[in-house]
């Protein structure tokens, strides 16, 4: 998987640049919807596609469970199951387990638990976590981590940095024999398309993830472990857990200085139309997170002026749209009002409007970093979102 | 409104035709998708468009109580308030009041009942009905009814019916007198837009509601009573509220021949793809029925070879379309499996692709119908449907 750098900021440590993957073209930074399982809550693909979502988040977790993995391998893949022509970037569950609480077991093997459907017992290693991943033939696989919760002892941190270390190291090596064996199964099947599966297969990548709660030694460690592993791409992990945002950049910042300058850097998890603004300029490359459509199905809603809350009864005869310097289909075609009745009625498209509008923002949002750092001008608009306090102000 | 008939079917009283709105021309027999509150649930408009939907219906007892025919009006009205270019049907709410049971109280003057959300007392009557839709400014505005439950006694039906019959006759000396009040209010304003103002506020209809449950004689007044009154289409209420399917046909058959036959036929309600080919032939001109939508979201889906029950575990790794013969984006491009996948876990997408689908289904179905009429084969498809015994077969 290639990745080039196509503009550096001068006053910060954001770039724009252009990861190439088996299902096309991403300018980063980017943005990635999150479709647990399958399916970006209240969107259709016909509606990411209009939207322009280059690359989307799944969960290997989730899918798992349900449908199963040799249930989308049977039926060619995530891509085709879904009807995704675009990229795909699943993790790796490890976030999902830790949920868990007390229905998990981790041990130097990997993770035992159980499912939180029906409670039976399922077993996860790095091993199979790939194996997995590479079922649903996504574009950009996970490793599995043991990711904490926010506080965290510096020594129960470093066990879990430890643990994932040794991890990665495993997923990588199980990784590469799994990449010569299905090169070798393709090629001795002397099907036509072979050299485009090669491709595709071989153009898939594996991430590494850094973990270290809060710690700067254990997050400089954890960076050495991954990148003495090798990996096409680094994430940051352990982030966005409930630590103070102050921490969060912090530690992003120095993180993200430890890892290699011409490969991608992954923030999980995160976060607001800030948090973007703010972490680009760190050199983080990409981005997931819910808050876009989690927020939209509660009612709400990212504005250039901030947030609004459209459940309340000052829209009830609200003309005007959501976002007036929004151009969605959402703004140039619907009233608050509208939006507002959706809402206090309970109707299915309160949610599927008010998500494509957050999407939109988000996605608008990312346009616009992009185009900053592209014209040397990053600093002037992260000043601005700075000083909007709240407000994002574009 | 004008109402023309194109092609009648020799071997049957079903007929084509054109109704002109002020909101376009609608091609009968016509099925009208239900957006109670006014969003065809799990529906965007767009999807509608697309779909080729001429004509949704809208509730105004919804409406009326949330958000308010005040506001809708404040906002200029159904149209522009949901985003929805075409005819728009408002039911008149006798229905949803019938269902309130214990709530309600039915006098001369109307009807006294209590919000089912809030238990705050409301007041409809006749002419507060047509006030309330023509605020909403619906193309096709329904009269205020009794509709009773089955079964009903003779004596409490004919006691219903009367009562219609006296409150039709309110409404549309009402209905006259502001339209009158409204063209004098609109002429003198002297707004260049003035000439389509009168066209869009004359050119809206209202119609007549034939009841008297399953009683001929009953059916045979009201019918009289409304011609009486006369309107500018006649709907057959209360029907689909329990009785057999066969008194269905036959009372929808009795009380469309005693219908002018030169004018729009309406049988509210009603039904199942097979309801809506038998009772074309009946001389039925346009449909409404919540089936495809709400079946839809409980996972019963339509196809050329009967339902279709998408949640189970039969369909989980079926790499087929929900129906081979549907040419929908959905069945063209997604499978079972995946639909299966969506309602097992309870994801949106799923409700979202089954009605559209749906809905894709029953409009297929009354083209069929219309093409059918016009090229004088109708009697060898209602075999065909008849022959098929629960599939639809087409």
């Amino acid at each position: 998987m290639r990745f080039e750098i196509v503009a550096r900021d001068p006053g910060s440590a954001a770039r724009r640049g252009r990861l190439y993957t088996p299902h096309g073209v991403i300018d980063t930074p980017v943005f990635m919807p999150v479709g647990t399982r399958g399916t970006v809550k209240a969107m259709t693909p016909e509606m990411l596609d209009s939207l322009g979502v280059p690359i989307l988040l799944a969960n290997t977790y989730h899918l798992y469970l349900r449908p199963g993995h040799e249930t989308i391998r049977a039926l060619g893949g995530l891509h085709r199951f879904i009807g995704w022509p675009r990229a795909l970037l699943t993790d790796s569950g490890g976030f999902q387990i830790m949920s868990l609480q007390e229905l998990r077991e981790v041990t130097e093997e990997g993770v035992r638990f159980q499912s939180h459907l029906d409670g039976s017992s399922h077993w996860l290693s790095p091993e199979r976590v790939v194996e997995i991943q590479l079922a649903l033939g996504a574009d950009i696989m996970m490793i599995l981590d043991q990711c904490l919760e926010y506080p965290a002892t510096h020594e129960s941190a470093e066990r879990a940095m430890n643990l994932t270390g040794r991890w990665a190291k495993r997923a990588k090596e199980f990784w590469q024999r799994r990449a010569i064996s299905r090169l070798a199964t393709t090629a001795a099947s002397g099907d036509p398309e072979a050299p485009l599966a090669i491709h595709q297969s071989t153009d898939s990548a594996l991430f590494g993830i850094v973990q270290g709660g809060v710690y700067r030694d254990l997050r400089r460690t954890s960076a050495e472990q991954m990148q003495e592993v090798g990996f096409e791409g680094y994430a940051i992990g352990g982030l966005g857990v409930g630590e103070p945002k102050a921490e969060t950049y912090s530690v992003a910042e120095f993180t993200a200085a430890l890892l290699p300058k011409d490969q991608p850097r992954y923030l999980m998890g995160v976060g607001t139309p800030e948090d973007l603004v703010e972490c680009v300029a760190l050199g983080i490359d990409m981005f997931d997170c819910v808050m876009p459509t989690r927020n939209a199905r509660n009612g709400c809603l990212f504005t250039s002026q901030g947030k609004l809350a459209i459940k309340s009864a000052r829209y009830a005869r609200d003309a005007n749209p959501v976002d007036a310097a929004c151009g969605c289909f959402v703004c140039r075609k619907y009233s608050r009002a509208f939006l507002r009745h959706l809402f206090a009625v309970g109707e299915m498209l309160g949610a599927i409007l008010g998500t494509y509008h957050n999407l939109y923002f988000y996605l608008d949002t990312m346009r616009k970093i992009r185009d900053a750092i592209g014209s040397g001008e990053y600093n002037k608009l992260w000043s601005r979102v700075r000083a909007a306090n709240g407000g994002l102000n574009f």
